[in-house]
This record gives structure tokens, sequence and C-alpha cells, in this order.
């Protein structure tokens, strides 16, 4: 039975993990016979959205603790991954890969990553173990991977010229479909930066999931 | 195309709604071709829980504004929900239905619900729509139903004693079934009351979807 670790970076699409790519993620892993672990760094968030206004609020949360919700507790620092324990690795999309795991959703193509973040990618793509990234996370491809890596966000054009920027090769992709980097062993797929709907990203997940295990 | 309502109880299960069976509620909904709009009372959550640690925080959090985050900011307040418009209604579980929709969790048999939750659930009622309650729901079933509803919230006997008490008729159920009550049109399943997966709290949840759009 393959063993994936899933990154979190939050709690909530708008400042954190997106909960449905998230839930759907942990869904299909079981339903296609693998098991997960969830982690998440130990960092506060950049910032706290309400979602029911889009306004900032005046508050504090941490990102390890507000994954834990999603994770029903079962989360652990991501500090503490061992890649050698684990056979594929899954990053969720969610405005927290691009304010948490990175500052892609303010700096784009002059972004950087978090060390943990990048260190434990290269790590399991050092071991080659497939990673698959989900709606914005191919924003991080070009700061874990070798240049010219293949990877989708789907196709809006100014995120594309981003993660192209930053050093993958961005290729244009419907919702329920995914981008395989057979070489690098890298799958990404648009998931919500296209779904308009829960379904909709569900069935680019499960592809991708296949894939990851396919490839473990 | 049916239409069905879901109230939330803020997000997480330990302090809100259980994030897993909410977002599978919303997949099963579309994949079984209904659409949903989801609803949640505009009012404090009893208290926060860090889930990692499952200790009480010393801050306060809105059950509208979080649940905001399950619902990527489609949620409306439960106050302004018209059950004329809608087709059926179903409630997921987590310790928020049990600590903000009511107070089962803090005294069972002698509990209190929520006006607004009462009123709408028996809107639906009187207007012969049927109602879904998953995991700890059930727990609002004897406020709201005849007495003698059939309900069930897995096999906790504590758990089903204060049910029966408080009106209802508990049954012993499997993870992955279902209990209806036909006249009632009522139905229920355990979901993450016995769940030791996402994949077992899906099935049962799947199963109680489709009998609610049957019974629409």
């Amino acid at each position: 039975m393959k063993q994936v670790a899933i990154i979190l970076s939050g709690c909530g699409v708008f400042d954190g993990a997106e909960i449905h790519e998230s839930v759907l993620t942990m869904l299909h892993l079981e339903r296609l016979g693998a098991r997960y672990q969830c982690f998440a760094p130990n960092v506060q968030q950049h910032h706290v959205i309400n979602h029911l206004t889009g306004e900032e609020q005046d508050e504090q949360r941490n990102v390890l603790v507000e994954a834990a919700r999603i994770a029903r507790g079962e989360v652990a620092d991501l500090a503490t991954l061992d890649p050698s324990e684990f056979d594929a690795l899954i990053l969720p999309g969610g405005f927290g890969v691009a304010k948490n795991l990175s500052d892609f959703a303010f700096k784009g193509a002059q972004s950087s990553i978090l060390a943990t973040v990048k260190e434990q990618c290269q790590a399991f793509h050092q071991q080659s173990k497939p990673i698959a990234y989900l709606c914005i996370a191919p924003a991080l491809i070009g700061h874990i991977h070798a240049k010219g890596t293949l990877a989708t966000i789907g196709n809006d054009e100014a995120t594309a010229q981003a993660v192209e920027a930053l050093g993958a090769s961005h290729i244009n992709c419907g919702v329920s479909d995914i981008v395989v980097d057979d070489t690098h062993k890298v799958i990404s797929t648009p998931a919500y930066m296209l779904a308009g709907s829960i379904s909709e990203a569900s069935a680019g997940i499960e592809k991708a999931v296949q894939k990851l295990i396919e490839l473990a």
C-alpha cells in the first residue's frame, strides 16, 4: 500500500489550504488504495481573511494549527516529515500555497518559497518519488524542480507567465485533465483555478492522484 | 434538478462543522444531480479549539464566518433561508452541531437547540420535505420531529440514550448504512461517529444523500 504525504497550507481557500481540494485529495488517495499523512509548516499565516466578506481580519493564526482542522487533528509539523517513509507527495492548492508556503500571491515572478517546503519537496524528488501539485501549487515548481519542468495552473495568462518566469514550462490544461512531466515525475492539475463546482475539481484531482500512485 | 440546503455549524470537527462530512455532502449532492446552497447561523461559536492540541483557545469566532471557509465564501445567514426555495435539507455533523446549533455536547438529554435551527428544520418538515442528519446531528431530531421519529448516531450507548430521552427512537446502524423514517422523511447515518477513515464516512453519506434526493 502506497504511503503519501500531503502538505497543507492552513484551512480555507483565501488564506490557507483549499478545503475541498484537500478533502478530495484524501478521499481519492484512499479510494485508489493509498494511505496518507498530513503535514504543514509551523509558521504564522500571512494574514487571516474573513471568508464571508473577503476582508482581512485583525488576528493571527498558525498554519499548522489551522491545517489540523482539515486533518481532524492528524497533522504533523512539516519539519518532521521524513521522505524515506513515503512513496509520494501531494500539495493541494488554495491561497495558502501562495501566501504561507510562498509569497507568489504578492510577488509572482519575484516570489520566494519557505525553505522547509523547498527542502522537503526536493528530498522527495531526489529519491525519485513523484509529486503532484494542485491548483496554484504548481507556482512552486520553478523553485523546486529543474528548469523546463512541465506544469499547469489551467489557462490564466498572467499566472502562467509568472510560473514560466520562475523556471517551469507551462502547458494550458482543462479542469478535468492533468499535465505530467514523466522525466521529473511531476504532476499538476488546475482544480479550482478553473473548476466551477466541486465535481469538476474532483475529476482532475482524481486523475492526478491516480497518476501519482501509478508513478510511485 | 433538486435544490438542497446545507446547514453548517462552523469549520472544524471539534468546535464546528466536520469538514470531511460537509465536503462529502457537497460532492455527493452534485454527483447525484442536485444543487446545493450552504447556510449557517450568525452567532458566536461556543468556543474555539486548537485542533492540533485539543485545547481551548482564548479567542472568539463566528459560526457563519468560519462556515464560509468550507463553502468558499458561498454561505448565507440561516435566518434568511426560505424553505419554499428548496426541496430538501441536510445537516453534516461535527461538534459544532452539539456546541453551536445546540448544547447537546454539554447537556445531553437536558439540551436545547437554537431557535432558528428548530424553526427552519420544522418548516422543511411541515412542507413535507426530507431532512438528512449526519453523525451527531441526529441529536437534534427529538427537538424538531414527532416523538418516536427514527434516528441513528451509530452505536454509542450513552449518546443513543440521550437521543432517546429527547424523544427520537434510536436504531443502531453500521458506518456505511442509513436509518430512514419514511413517515417523517427523516434520514440519518453515523458518518464520523463510527467512521475510521474518509472513505468509510463517504459511503454512508453517499447513501444518505441518495435517499434524500429520492424522497425530495
